[in-house]
């Protein structure tokens, strides 16, 4: 696979959980990206504040990824490389929502590409779903959790009753918290966000500054009592929409009634909803920052920087069809109501390796039904103990099963 | 914004419902594409089985939109296309999910693309998510709801108790269904969507004839009741997964337990979410089929084939960023026990126009509370009233205010 392919190398600027991730994940994927884009992507070198030359690994990379963060000395390392014709990718908000423009003129004018997904909401694809999916329609507003640690606050505070403080302090212990969270929880962090969502969305200068953003830290436990009782759920809600002939950017903590497509996104769980008279509205979702799902929307981007027109390339593989597959299942017997019944149908299930998980007996007479839920099986077990059941002369109408998909989310 | 730019002439082949919202949507945003492409998009001919020379709408086109639907001529006129040069974009899930191979690799070896997101899902923009956000992520499982049609009908039959044949005939009255809805509710529709998927998502070969299915005629509402009852949502579901080294691709209904991401995706919406140990899982949702949608998700396609680099345009509009806007508001106060009180609150929003929507008093002495939720009212209006608020002497404790987004989806 590798030998006779061109390499393009991919410098690095870091260090630190996104970057390690990402130098990770380049080598693992080298064969398939060669497959995809014709050429070999290999990682020219590692550059951080403290080590290394930034001009020498310009001097051979044809890709720079910016993972250092911060502006200085990000802003200027992200600026020479576009003036050296190398196209960035880079997953820096702060960056972005205060010198975006500048940068996206850089590139423009140099004829580079400047690929930031991973700047917001992590893997889930809400930057390039605006820039390219929906270019072709007139956005009206943008909805979204952007930020993972105060929704997971927000969420541990509703499912367990704890204060603020003791959600963060749970927070940080599992990681979804920094030592020093402040720029999460006062909002800031989600406003740099926005900031770039509403530029993209509604095609105007938009400045980190002009965000206004409230955070989530007076927020008590009896409001989420309450809360429960009205029938809301509280997440950290960033907006940009249309008001009049202007444009509101803004995040502070909101109620959601159940049926709003945010109102389900928790823990940890980023989601941007987009909405426009022209396709109503589409929500995405998946899990926000985190070094392997961040490097992950990154390395989508050097791959798009690599190979700009979207083709689809050869099946690389011929991977069996299979047709026999395990699946649960919820099974409806209307049986006759007489003893013994369950104990009939039990062995047949026993007997094709069927175990029961849950059973729930009702009615009387003609009325009288067996419901259960099944583990999971092969399904040509399920199907011949199907056979077994129909012949059964305790039913009193051919045996129905639906699958049960057994995944618990969330 | 015209006369200078070079015209860039799109190729219709229809007619049904979505080339009609597509030839409307075109030149509604012909403004807005020439700026961020450089070329201006026209309508260059329609064609349909029955009228119009499809040679000479081939010669006078750069880009070939079809949405004529089924295999025969679109699989010619599609081929033909491409042999001569142009880009097409299409919708045609029958066609790709038989004929996908052949018309990938004639666009491949003559350098054009081949756009086809509005074929799967609609608006929601699962074909561009697998194929470049994903393309650095090994896929492990693709989970979709890709047939509006037989979600609605569940859905209904869930809401209201009624039958499979009465909820596809509200279906038909609603426009979800077509007058000959087998394809939907056999499962056909939907395992074409899913050949689609599977092949993006695991670089191998499948075909329409490789995929399991199974309709949802012989769900009975009882079935339904038993879910409600287990805490289960029955959902029409497509999956593709890797199964030891095989691959099964196959769709049916099926149960959902309430935290899985498609479980809450209700009515004539799609979802797909896609799992991979790279990432998680992201899940995208919105309307599925109509015509508006379909039309936009097309659009984009044929943006993203005018101009492949993706670039980050300069902005086209400066518009104001306004600070004040309308919210409603979960209003808490820790107020005296005495008689008065809610008159003095009350007077005091009416003064700023904030009206009530609901009121919940409670506890006693120093535990006494009132606790509403506000009608939306300009942020400073509420601000000032809250000023007022905090003034008063029944108040123990500060005011405290949460945000209430108002809108209902679903």
């Amino acid at each position: 696979m590798s030998g006779g392919s061109r390499p393009f190398r991919v410098g690095l600027l870091g260090h630190g959980t996104v970057d390690s991730a990402f130098a990770a994940l380049l080598p693992r994927h080298a064969d398939r990206i060669e497959l995809l884009t014709g050429l070999r992507p290999e990682l020219a070198g590692i550059v951080t504040r403290g080590s290394g030359s930034f001009e020498e690994l310009l001097d051979r990379s044809d890709l720079i990824v910016e993972l250092i963060g911060g502006i200085d000395p990000a802003r200027d390392w992200v600026l020479r490389s576009i003036q050296a014709g190398r196209h960035v990718v880079t997953a820096n908000k702060q960056l972005l929502s205060r010198y975006g423009e500048e940068l996206w003129e850089a590139a423009r004018s140099r004829g580079v590409q400047l690929r930031f997904e991973g700047a917001v909401a992590g893997v889930v694809p809400v930057i390039r779903v605006i820039q390219e999916s929906l270019a072709g329609a007139t956005i009206d507003r943008v909805h979204g959790i952007v930020n993972g640690t105060t929704n997971f606050i927000l969420t541990e505070m509703a499912r367990t009753g704890v204060t603020f403080e003791e959600a963060l302090a749970e927070a940080q212990r599992l990681g979804y918290a920094e030592a020093d969270p402040s720029e999460d929880v006062d909002g800031r962090d989600a406003a740099a966000k926005m900031a770039i969502l509403a530029r993209l969305a509604f095609d105007t200068p938009v400045h980190l500054d002009q965000v206004r953003y409230e955070g989530i830290e007076q927020i008590q436990p009896d409001d989420l009592e309450y809360a429960r009782e009205l029938g809301l759920e509280l997440k950290p809600i960033g907006t940009a929409e249309r008001i009049d002939g202007g444009l509101s950017v803004r995040v502070h903590p909101a109620f959601l009634y159940p049926g709003h497509p945010l109102a389900s996104v928790s823990g940890p769980y980023n989601a941007v909803t987009v909405e426009s008279a022209d396709i109503t509205e589409i929500t995405m979702s998946g899990p926000g920052a985190g070094g392997p799902q961040t490097a992950s929307a990154v390395l989508g981007d050097v791959i798009s920087a690599m190979i700009p027109p979207a083709s689809t390339p050869p099946t690389s593989r011929q991977l069996e069809i299979v047709a026999d597959v395990i699946s649960a299942f919820y099974l409806h017997l209307e049986v006759a109501d007489e003893p013994g019944v369950l104990a009939q149908v039990a062995h047949v299930l026993a007997r094709e390796g069927v175990s029961v998980k849950s059973v729930v007996q009702r009615g009387l007479g003609e009325q009288a039904r067996l419901v259960m839920v099944l583990h999971a099986v092969l399904e040509s077990r399920f199907a011949a103990a199907m056979e077994q059941l129909a012949g059964l002369e305790v039913l009193r109408a051919p045996p129905r099963a639906i699958r049960v998909l057994e995944e618990e989310f969330g």
